[in-house]
């Protein structure tokens, strides 16, 4: 992968591991603007008791209020496919590049989000599959609960 | 329109004047279990600083986490039509109804809930439309911020 790629992959894989060290799920999220993280997140189901703040959205929010160019100049990093409200977040915004850790836990609206002229970057990153599948062996009904799934408690 | 279309929607309606006079848009939403409302909320861009809290957003947030169950019982009320990120949460969840305020000053992704199977039904309501009218004529630019459009001064 590109070194740049690599290197905020990183920063997004270390939100994932600060959103399990803190009871929640391990997915996390930068968005980068000309090589600078302008905010980074983590899913804040748990932490927070927080339905709309996945990683993604997270990071948007911790960005803070941005000018309609300076999302559209942007990358966002994540370290799980981007569900449907987060890969809503991107057309919403208009940010043109993607760079996701792993689909084979969650694969999210990617197509949507190539068929509106996102590019869409797979790094198939090993550790943040590990992550997930971690957790989901711990805590199944929570990861349900994420994706707006029926579980056996729900 | 159905009595209880009526009524919630005026619950929105009234949010979204409450995000008016905190100095923010006038984009309110409630989402509604068995007739009960479970969440209020409005754009809080400007109060909270919020890009991602839109008004459908904010409903959400405030009816805090619910088991897919509910999501999937639910009706969401909102004043304007909902944009790709509010629609794409609407798809997460699996909210089987939206009812919009107006369409004509914003046209969201209407089209995309449908072809996911989501009945969306919109009431062309004056006041709805009025109110935003009014607060873009005032307001364009933070208007454009909200919608991610490159404005005058962005």
């Amino acid at each position: 992968m590109a070194m740049s790629h690599e290197i905020f992959m990183r920063a997004a894989i270390e939100e994932a591991k600060i959103g399990m060290q803190t009871g929640g799920l391990p997915i996390g999220s930068v968005i980068v603007h000309r090589n600078q993280i302008l905010g980074r997140g983590h899913n804040q189901r748990v932490q927070k008791g927080s339905p709309v703040l996945h990683g993604e959205m997270d990071a948007l929010e911790n960005a803070k209020r941005q000018p309609a160019i300076v999302y559209q100049e942007s990358v966002l990093y994540t370290t799980l496919s981007p569900c449907p409200m987060c890969s809503g977040a991107i057309l919403l915004y208009k940010i043109p590049v993607v760079v996701i850790g792993e689909n084979k836990t969650f694969m999210g609206e990617e197509n949507l989000l190539r068929s509106r002229g996102v590019q869409v970057i797979v790094l198939q990153d090993d550790e943040c599959y590990q992550l997930m599948q971690q957790f989901i062996a711990a805590n199944p009904t929570l990861w349900n609960e994420d994706i707006g799934v029926r579980g056996d408690h729900a």
